[in-house]
């Protein structure tokens, strides 16, 4: 195999995120037990962040308001308006929150990108996304960065499109099964999948049968340059 | 003078977009009123706007959280929460609100587009910018969109750099002095004014003097065409 593009997802991938929104889902939790609901149905609040994308979309904005909304909801409009205005402030912390990047990525990507073009793909808020990119420092390892609503299928086609990029020269990797990896196995790119324990329950799917010529895994970014140099060395075709 | 571009401001210019905050704010007045305090200070709520920028950006999510932290202040917290959650679902109604196309602007972009390339140049959320370019049906005339988060000098030097345009063969059209007037005069550009009842007070600036020879004010968009023909033909350089 060889790769003409290798892109990666930021989010979870290069530097912390999903912890920002678990501290956030804790000071919930705390407050809630406080007003006598010590155990806030998680379905119940899953249902109303998603109910809330189609105005916010993926981030810290949507977030703190379908937590808000959760908690009028559940303490039947009793919770204090102060108390309201924490939560909605969450979203200033996750939006100002350091951007913390993960041992080894930059010596990865520095390794990487000695050999191939990197591309930066993302979804969320755009003035968000575009900051934290800026403060990781981590801007200059790539040629092009995209930063999308939505990862599927289509968003991924566009780009190939775009960059005038065959799928089986395309290798994308990240951390989220339903984003960074499903919709690009499906318009036949390759997916290089990073195990996280931390990664939000939107992005958990259902089994897939995995086409395995396509399909890699590994435990840590660090391991990447190694896998691309095995596909494209070891594995010509 | 000759444009190798023209460039145009979308909220308020092409389509309404400060009446839906303007609501907003009579919602949040008549709420205060409830709670017995009938002229809420406009200057306070515009300090506290201002005070979000940095975390949502110019749009309906900063606005509406900004009232609701606006609420909480000038009611010391007694506000009830149901009502303060009615005040964010006002980003909802902003965000989810009809695109409302001013009388006239399609035949001009229509009658502009025949003789130079349009370019939209907007700032605010991405999502909610490009959700109403795209529901307006306007897209289809311009070249090139630019959803910036702030129209400073800059940002229009950015756009031209990129785009390879002098400043001198580059004119703006918009209703604001502060985002699309300013910032084209001081990069040596060309501005259109139009005059618009409706414009956030956080445009407004003081009077600055401008170069009469590249600033040009209009009542209406349907102006436009006749004072670049103007411009182009009857006081070419």
């Amino acid at each position: 195999m060889q790769f003409d593009l290798i892109a990666l997802d930021a989010d979870d991938t290069l530097w912390q995120n999903e912890i920002y929104y678990r501290r956030g889902r804790d000071a919930f939790n705390a407050l809630m037990a406080k007003y006598g609901f010590p155990d806030p149905d998680k379905v119940r609040l899953h249902e109303i962040e998603i109910s809330n994308l189609e105005f916010y979309g993926y981030g810290a904005v949507g977030f703190a308001i379908s937590i808000a909304e959760a908690a009028v909801e559940l303490t039947s409009g009793e919770i204090e308006a102060a108390d309201l205005l924490k939560l909605l402030a969450i979203s200033k912390d996750i939006i100002s929150a350091e951007v913390e990047i993960y041992d080894g990525v930059e010596e990865t990507l520095r390794a990487l990108a000695d050999y191939h073009p990197l591309m930066l793909i993302t979804k969320g808020d755009r003035n968000h996304q575009e900051s934290k990119i800026t403060r990781s420092g981590l801007k200059g390892y790539f040629e092009q960065i995209e930063i999308v609503p939505e990862k599927s299928p289509d968003t991924y086609q566009g780009i190939l499109e775009m960059y005038d990029i065959l799928p089986e020269r395309f290798i994308m990797v990240g951390n989220a099964m339903k984003s960074d990896i499903l919709p690009v196995l499906e318009i036949g790119g390759n997916a290089v999948y990073i195990h996280n324990d931390l990664t939000w329950a939107h992005e958990h799917t259902v089994q897939h049968e995995l086409p395995e010529e396509r399909f890699f895994e590994i435990d840590s970014i660090s391991d990447l340059p190694d896998l691309i140099r095995q596909l494209e060395v070891e594995n010509p075709t």
